[in-house]
Order: structure tokens, then C-alpha cells, then sequence
């Protein structure tokens, strides 16, 4: 099974992501491409427009290499539902993953994110993907994502901050980490919390979790429903060179 | 006033717009761009994204040049949230303003488009505007956008068509044109309705309906909240020669 | 085009109206009447009934007249809905146009209204209107409609102090003054709010915003749906003199 | 105890209602009253507005006169907010009592009413109750109300006829009588359904419903919130000889 | 009329209830039995699970007995809906009979329970409910069940508390008491509240609300739907002795 | 990686389930256990109640016996929650899982399950889980769970009939097995709704989407959030011999 993750920025070391990496024991491969054309990183909505061509030209890449199921690498979740119309293989965004998940997890979740501009487009996502009843509240650390691996402790200590406001002041009882810049940091946020006697509460991290609902819809021979992403219709697209692969059944 | 339609597809005739139309009497000048890089036409996700990147461009253009607000020429209301963040004026999209007004216009209201492909965009759209109670169904005549203005009878009869099932079967109270091609049909469609024994059902014309909110917001001293839609923080972008205007307060 | 403003209060100076000014340029006239019968001011669902029977005899003379369109000048909308059962023209409410123009321009909105008494009434105008996911809180200056123009510069300051308390601690984006008493005072509480480091928060006069929707519907030759707002059923009404016009189409 | 019923209309057997009944075993008296100003029926908002000071000064009177509650006569519940304004006793709609009858007896509700101008008060009010997630259809029978009475065979067929077809056709558990002129009907719906295959639903009188919800709440020693229903402050009134009583604690 | 309420919980002293009594006055008999398998107290999922089995026996056994109608002594509502298929008198369930007559009586309420474990378990039964929208907060004593009669000035103490916090911070317009073993306390909680300035705030002792929603239903003539609740089909079960009465209309 | 399968009905061949089944490449085990009291099936309320109490012993056992995760095999998720209080592991539910990936393939699913009977189950479900805006509808092929394998293309022709109904007259973009002991269908379901014309529509089996998600969230290493699923205090519980495990962190 090959999974391949999709970065739709342009940043040298695309966050959270090694080029390649094999589990040998369960026979999954995770690759891992860049955009050529794109932000640098994706923090409000005019990002999330201008990684979306080349992000899309990916995903249809990603197919036509025989990959099974693609992720594409942002919180935002840009350009997922385009990709779903482009190609037959499942297309996950770590954003709806998992806030998902964190519904299946706890009665209500926070997300702790980057910046405050980021809030209104996780915010509109919750609600399209069907979920703002589970939205306890969307926070932020305030470190923008290219700042967010040069002082790994600030944001650690940030994120177990607001994580734990989260929880006292806005009733979370569970927390997703709003960004895939803070890939790896589940785990020290979650024991951050017990120390600070909140024991107990899961912390998800994004890419991981759309990496194993990838795993598991391609074990499960499942795909996005051709009637909410059905293929493009054919027809002149001037001034980029991205053709979806022949259309239909 | 000057108000700028940016039509976000690059089919040579966009639909509904004449270059430049002054109304001498409200001094109001409405006039017309059309994006350089994009799809001939929107109909599904991926239209969307390939029409975004050149959309902002010529919003960033429209503001530079001195208009007071800008209207996206599409139903889909593509590039808008990220429009709003790169520029001062107010930015309507078709889509937001029609639902608006039919919302206020009556109990509850029906969108016919042109595809089914466009179906969840627009319901997701209405999700995200806050107004998913008001809304009764989503039709749609099964023409194509470039389709639309070959055979005019045949996408009137279309549109009372499904009009009328929307009321009868749905429980519209009101009808929105789900697509900006349909421009100048709405009091076609309402007296094919009335002939149909359905008086005094609105029909709402989507561009129109943005034009005037545009005019009304201008004249109200109003513009999108920079909370929502903040300057996006000033970035690389590889790939683009599109920088918003220089960033602050 | 003439709108006119129905005042539903007996208080001499009816909030925010001239009798009579016209705009010249745009060809609008917007005039002004008062009910003869009703309360002095509205502050309740007791002062909402009292105001209902005369704003609605009023609306009908409007029309009798050759009024475009009517407003009703009271942020509670009183016999809104009655009033657009009677006329073929358009009757719009301050409260449903503002909430409806600050869905348009942020994520979410703060109502500042003048008493508590007021709060559950604008609530259950917005869950009525299907806009409740848009707000954010409702908060009052604690000041009777009487007193408003007693001591503005009280009521400013006021004003700026709980939006800012709306924005800070519940979220707002975007903020509707919540009574036609404080009509005028938009530019100003928005100002106050740019010296607290709100910049950019956009503050909806709901007396103007109504009067430029009338306008907008006017023009696009839009009303009310009769299928939501049918003309009443010819029947005797004891201890009014109050007739709806000749009914039907 | 003593529960007062207010016909919010002048036609002269205003529905349902002896003068004047005694239940001795269980020591309730329920007395009737009916408004001297206002409309025949009502059908409409014009209707319920004409009807509304009237209906709130019997209410005064009501409590003056020593009545442990009141209920309003009307499915549309007028004047019933307001009411609770103006007195300290309970005061009872028929469709906010029959819509939470309803809503606890089964999965879903239908409402059958009698006219379809009556449906969107309806509608509103489900979702101003907070109920709107449980509301399966409304239905009419086309059969205004001062109608209803002339010819019974014809509304116990229409009534069974619109109850079917929420049944079938809506998905309704459980079914509201949508007008107090159906007052007395609802065991014989119940059978006519119970003949067509629908065995087991229950079929719930407005009226009865709200004099037993009146009871309950007497017995209970709770009134309504004055939070949320506040007493009037005290000002002018031009036009009526309505005061509420003294006002506060 | 014969009311049994079925405690679901064997610790000696069922909360708020004696044996059995009459009120001859309004001949209406409220006896009362209690499981014999089951947990000491409900305060989790867990508890609910093992109350559940018999406390459908119990209610078996009242309608067997003669009853009119059940009402489960547990604000958890456990086994009310399994209840209702298995008989064909009303089955109360003291939480949701509560927040029914709480939305009835103001704009929002909160209810005050024993544990934050019970939270979620109220959270949903009220969104299952179709209450959400008039839900303020939920907030607990945190005192176990089996405490509560230990220290009566205690639980009175904080349940005032917390009803002052749910007013003053959560906007709470109504109180529930959020378990019937608080039965008997509202009358001072709400003395509590007005001492501390929240006159006129309703306090609703949840026991007593099913039981007199039991008293109304009947006296309606009206049960459970049948079609929500539907006579389970007759199937082997191991290890229980407990049979639904004999199937059908 | 062990994950055990808790059947809670005593029919003798528990739906879609071997004993014992090893994926050696992936290195899962999946085993398999069936209470020893409870009903032979689950189809309605009371049947989840008598399901109850040893399926929550079962999987206290699991974890007992080092499983890493429970699936519970019933689409109606009896003792979920009440699972996930007595242990650390994630435990899970068909209808949770399936309904959840549903969710993510597509923009409305439908679930087509056995019996009406079970319809307002799901439904609540559907609700407290925060899904009920992605819930087309949910349909049912009319046959008792015990006939579901004594003649399989009876069922699989119901279900291809039933789910293209939900295609065609609901809405539904994905179909969602509404029943484990459809398990092994989805596959021929899915291609006899190509063979209608629905290609491209997802059909989801609810037991594998159970155990996939189990095991993505063991590989995670997250379980529910014990915030909202505490251990149960220690308390007497009488007539079984169920005790959680040692409660705390």
C-alpha cells in the first residue's frame, strides 16, 4: 500500500514529513512530494487559494504514479474536495480527519491552532463537514508556522497552555493540534496536560490520524462517493497545464 | 460609485455582462474584468480552485485602480473569502448576496442551477453563510454553462420547470438563479411561475442581487470585518506574480 | 422612489428620523410618519403588541399613498410580517436587515441593544430568521430608549464599552447596534473601538441598513413572497378601523 | 383553582369552549372569556397582531380577578409572551403545550392546521420553542375556521385524510390538531387512523393540552421566568386603557 | 389514577419518595417500588447499563398491576424508552420531563446536577431530546448521590451556587435540578436565588414534573407512540426472567 | 495487535463473525466472544437494555485478557459508552464508525437497516453523535435479523432495492449498512447499485469500519477521552457479578 502525502507549500522542510518512509511490518509506504508553485506557508484564506492548483496537480500525479490513497499535508484541508473530483483514489484532508476522530474520542473537542486567522476557515470547515455541534472552541499559540521549529519549546509550552484552557474554560475533552506544523507533538502535549492534572484527555495529531484513515479506507476498498465528487467535466482550462485523467466509470 | 464585475472564468462572452454600464442617474459605474488564467467555465470543485489565483489577482487589480467594490461573476462565489482579506472594499459574491435576500424575501427558498455537479458546493456554501435553515432544495436544468445561452427557450422552460417543482414538491416560498449565466431571466422565470398559478413567488437574480448589496454596502460606509478576513501575512509565493497590497491597520 | 420610515412609538422625537429628506442625487425621498396609537417607546413584548395594530394601518397607507417601500423604525421588527401580509410593496425591519448585513461581513455578530428586557426578543428573531449560528451574544448599555438622548455622550461610551466586551470575551467579528435610538452612532462607536485596538470591526446602523436594503429590493423590482405573506382573508375585525387592501392578485 | 381560558377572537362560539366548567372531583374550575376588540379568526400575522392588546388586557383581568393561570384560545399561540409579561400566573399557548406534548410522546410530529397562510407562524414558532428538530411536516385541511363547524363529517375526513399522509408520507409519529376550532376531534382522528392501518399514534388537542400543562404548572407552584418575561416598565400608552399591574417584586 | 414511580437503584432509601400517597382530594395514588437487581446510585453509563434490565421488569409489573402510568425515579431517564415499548400506559422520565417544562417556562435553562460524570450523559439525552438550542450550561455539587442526604445545608448551599453561577455566568433564565435525589429542595433553592437577587428565576424539581406530566397524559387520554415505540418482537433472551406482556393492538 | 469482537445477542452464529481470524502480514488479530445472557438479536430498545449488563462484562474481560481494542457487533452500539468507562482500550461501535466514515465519503449518507423498529434508534444515534445534518435518511428492508442468512439474495435484492430508493428519492451520496449481520454485503450491494446506474456511490459495512478504525487507533495509541467517559465509582451493585476494573489513572 502506498500512501503518498501531498504538501501544498513551498517551505523548504514541508512539516512533519520525511521524503519516504517504509513500514516494513505492515508493507504501507508513506512518500512525500512538495508544490513547485505555492506559499511558502498556508495561514488564512489566500493561501489556501494559491496552493490549490498545484496541490490538485499533485494528487492527479499521485494517482497516475499508482499511489492508493493520497494526504494532503495542511490543517486547512486545501484543495481536498477539488482532488476528490480528479481522481478515484481516497483523498483525506488532516482538518476533517481529524476532527472526526476527536469526535469519536470525546463529547466535545478544542483545536489548538497557529494564528487567530486560521480560526474562521477551521470554524467553516467544522460546519461543512457536518461537526459544529462537537466544536467546543478553536484556540491559537500565536507563532506563525514558520516560526514553529525554530523554538520547539515555546510551542510546546504554548500548546499545553491553551490545550489546558481548552479544557478548563471551554469544557474540551479532547484536543486536536490545528496545525501540521506541530506533527510529532501529540504525545509531550498530552502528558503536559496530565502533569497539569488534566490525565485522561487524548490530543490528535492531524497528519498522523489522516494517514491511518487513508490506511484504513484503502484496506477497506473505500472511496469518495462519485456523486459529491464526480469528475470534472472535460473543457479548456487556460494558463495552467493540469488536465484531470479521462473522465468516467 | 465604480463597482467592478471580476468574472472568473475565461469563456470569451462571460454571462450577464456588458463592459461597462453607467447609470447616470445613481452615478453609478458598473464595469467588467475577466480573469487571464482559469477555466472557460465553473462547474465542480476543481473549476474553483483553477479559477481562484487569477480572481484575487484582478480583486488586488480592482482596489488598486480605485473601485469602491468588487462582485465575483459566479454563483460559486469562488476566491471571495480570500478576496476579502487582500483588499479594503467590500466583495460580494453572487451566491452569499442571493441567498441573503431570498432569506429575507420568505419562509424559505430554493436554488436552481445549472448541474448536479454544483449541487454540494452550493449547499455547503450555504452551510458555511449560516442560512442551511432556509433553505428548501437544490435543482438544478441539467445544461451546461456554456450550453446556456445556445438555446434561450429551452433554459427558460428548464428553469420554470424546475421552479415549479421546487414549490410544489420542496415547499420553496422563493426562487434564487443558481448561476450567474442565468443573468436577466428572473422575470421570465416569475411570470412562467405565474402563469403556473404561482403569483407572488420572488425570483432573485444572483449577480443583480450582488450589485445592489455592493452599492448598499458602499453607501453604508461598510466593509468585510478584518477579524474574519485579516491582510494575509506577507510571504513568499512561488510560482505567482500576485502580492496583496502593502499590509496594515 | 419614496420609503417611507413608520416610527411604531408615540415619543415625540421618534429615534433617528427626519420628517422628510430626499436625496437628490439618487432620486430617493425617504419621509417619515408616527402611530397615532401604541406605546412611547418598545421594551418589551407587551410594548411590541401595544405598537402592532397602528404600524400596521400605517404600512397600509404607505402603499395607499405610493410609498416604494416601507421600514419600520424599531430594531424589534414589530408587525413586520403583519405589515407584509397587507401591501404588495416591500416592509423591511431593522433588526432582520442588520443581522442579515453583519452575516455578510463577518463570522459572527454582537447585538448591543438598550435593555435586557429586549434580549430574548432579538434572540427569537434571529433563531426565526435562521441566522443564530452567526451570533455571538447579545449584550445591552442598560439605558431606556428615553434616555438615549438625554446624555449621548453616556450612551457612546457605553456602546464602545460592551462592544468591545463582545469582541474580547464572546467573539464577535462584527457588531449591530441593537435599537433605531441609536441610529447615527455607527461611525463613532466604530472609531471608539479602533482607539481600543479594534480596528476594522465593522458597526451596522440597523435603521440605515434597512433603508439601503429597501432600496436595493426596490430597484431589483423584488418584494416579499406571497406565499409566506399572503393577503389576509376578508373577515370582520370588532374595535379597529383597520382594512387590508383590496386583496389578491 | 381556577384556570381562565382567553378567546383571542370575536366570532361569537369562539371554539371549544363551554362558558364555564367545573370539575368537581378534582376541584378545577376552567372559565371562558373572549376579547372585545380583534378579529373573527385568526388565520394570518395581521390576524394575530389585530388580535393582541385585546387579548393581553383579558390576561391582565384574568390574574386581577383571582385566576391561578390562563391559557390563550388560539393554536397560534397571540399575545401569549406578552402576557406573560404583564401577570405573575401562568400563561399557557395551545401550541407550545401540544408541541412538547407531542415531541415527548413520540420521534417526530406532525401538525395538521387549517389553512396553509397559518403554516409559516407555525413553523416559526416550532423553532422559536426550540423545537424545530422534531417537527416532521405541517399540513392543512383548507378549511378556514369559521368553516370548521358547519360541516364536521367534512373536517373528521380532511383531518384523517392530511394525518395519513404525515404519517406516510412525512414519517410523523404523533400528530398535533393545528387549530383550537379542532378542539374535541382528536380521539376521532386517532380511530379514523387507527382504521387506516396507523394504530398507536397519539393525536394530541391544542387546548386540553395547555389547560393540563396550566394544571400541572399550578400544582407545581412554578410560573414563568422573569427573566425572560420581565413586568413592562411603566410608560405611556396612547390609544389603550391597557396597564399591566403594579409593577416588580 | 394510579402513578407508580420505579426507583432504578436499590440503596435502601430511594431518593424522594415515600411508599406510597394519596391525594384523596384529587384522587390520584403515587406508590412507589424499587429494583432489586441494579447499582446503589446512578452516576455513570455504567450504572444506567446495570439499572437497566430490571427496571423494564418493574415497569412491566405496574402495568400489569393496574397502573396508569410510570415514572422512572432517576433524572438519567434510564430504561424510559425500553419502557415504553414493553407496556402501553405513559412512561415519564424525570430529566426529560423537566427540560420540557424548563423551555416552557424561559429562554434558556441550565440544569444542576450531582457529578460532572452525569454531564455528558444530560447533554445528550437533551440534544436526543430536541432541546438543545435552550440549553444554557450543565454544571454539578459535586456531591455523590449517596451524600446527598447526609448533609442537607451542604447540598442546599451549593446547589444555590451553582444555580447563581448558571444565572450569572451561562445566562440561565430556568434552573433543573439535575437528580431526584434533590427531590423536595427547589422551593429553596429558588428562596436562595431571590436572596441573592434573581428574583422570579423558576426551579424545577424534576420528580415532581414526570409525575405530574404522568397525571396530565393521563387524564389526556394519550400515550407513546407506538410507531417510535413499537411492542419488541418475541425472542428468546437468556439468563433474564423478564417477558414483555403478550404482543399487539 | 489484538482486537476482540464483544457479540452482545446469544444467537448461536453471531453475524459476520469466524472465531478467530489472523492477518498475519498485518500482524492483527481479530478474535471473537458472545455474551452469555442478553436477547438472540438486538431490534429494538428493550432488546439494547437486556444486552446490556454482560456485554459490558465482556469487555472488561478484553481488556483483562490484553486485548487492545473492543468492537461491539451490533449496529445499534449497546454498552458503548458504557464500555468505555469500565476500560482504558478504545472500544467501539459499528454504527458510530460507519456512520462517521459515511460522513467523510460523502456529502449525505442514508442507512438502510433491518427494521423500522430500529429506525428512531439510529436516528437518536445519528444525533447525540453530532452526524444528524449528514443523515439522508434511514430506510429498512423489512426482515427480522434472524432471517437476514436464510436466504441471502432475498436480502441482497432488498438492500439494492432500498439503497437506490436513498439514492434517488433521499438524496443520499453513500449507503451505510445499517445491521452486522449484513456483514460481507457491501461489496455486491455497491455493484448492484452500478448495475442501476449509481456507480461511484460507496457502500459501508459497519463491523469493518469498526475494526479499522479500532485499529487506527490503537497504532495512534489514543483511546476515548476520560473526561467524558470516567471510571465509575465504587459502589454496591447487586444481582451481578460485573465490577469495573481498579478505577483511576
Amino acid at each position: 500500500m502506498r500512501i503518498r502525502i501531498v504538501s501544498p507549500v513551498t517551505m523548504r522542510r514541508a512539516p512533519g514529513v520525511a521524503t519516504r518512509s517504509v513500514d516494513d511490518r505492515r508493507q504501507v509506504t508513506v512518500e512525500s512530494v512538495t508544490v513547485q508553485a505555492g506559499p511558502a506557508t498556508i495561514e488564512c484564506e489566500f493561501d489556501e487559494v494559491m496552493a490549490g492548483p498545484d496541490t490538485v496537480a499533485r494528487i492527479i500525479e499521485a494517482e497516475h504514479d499508482g499511489c492508493d490513497a493520497v494526504v494532503v499535508n495542511c490543517f486547512a484541508d486545501p484543495a481536498v474536495k477539488a482532488g476528490r473530483e480528479v481522481v478515484k483514489i481516497p483523498v483525506l484532508g488532516p482538518g476533517e480527519s481529524a476532527m472526526h476522530v476527536a469526535a469519536i474520542l470525546g463529547q466535545r473537542f478544542s483545536v489548538v491552532t497557529v494564528l487567530e486567522s486560521v480560526a474562521p476557515i477551521i470554524e467553516n470547515h467544522c460546519r461543512m463537514y457536518g461537526l459544529a455541534e462537537k466544536l467546543a472552541s478553536i484556540r491559537w499559540v500565536n507563532i506563525p508556522v514558520l516560526e514553529l521549529h525554530g523554538d520547539e519549546t515555546r510551542l510546546r509550552v504554548a500548546l499545553v497552555e491553551e490545550a489546558a484552557k481548552a479544557i478548563e474554560m471551554d469544557g474540551a475533552h479532547a484536543i486536536v493540534l490545528g496545525c501540521t506544523g506541530m506533527t510529532g507533538l501529540a504525545v509531550e502535549v498530552q502528558e503536559g496536560l496530565r502533569q497539569r492534572g488534566h490525565a485522561g484527555i487524548p490530543v490528535i495529531d492531524p497528519l498522523e490520524a489522516a494517514l491511518k484513515l487513508a490506511e484504513a479506507l484503502v484496506s477497506l476498498h473505500l472511496s469518495h462517493s462519485k456523486r459529491t465528487y464526480p469528475y470534472p467535466p472535460a473543457k479548456e482550462i487556460v494558463g495552467y497545464n493540469i488536465r484531470p485523467a479521462a473522465v468516467g466509470p
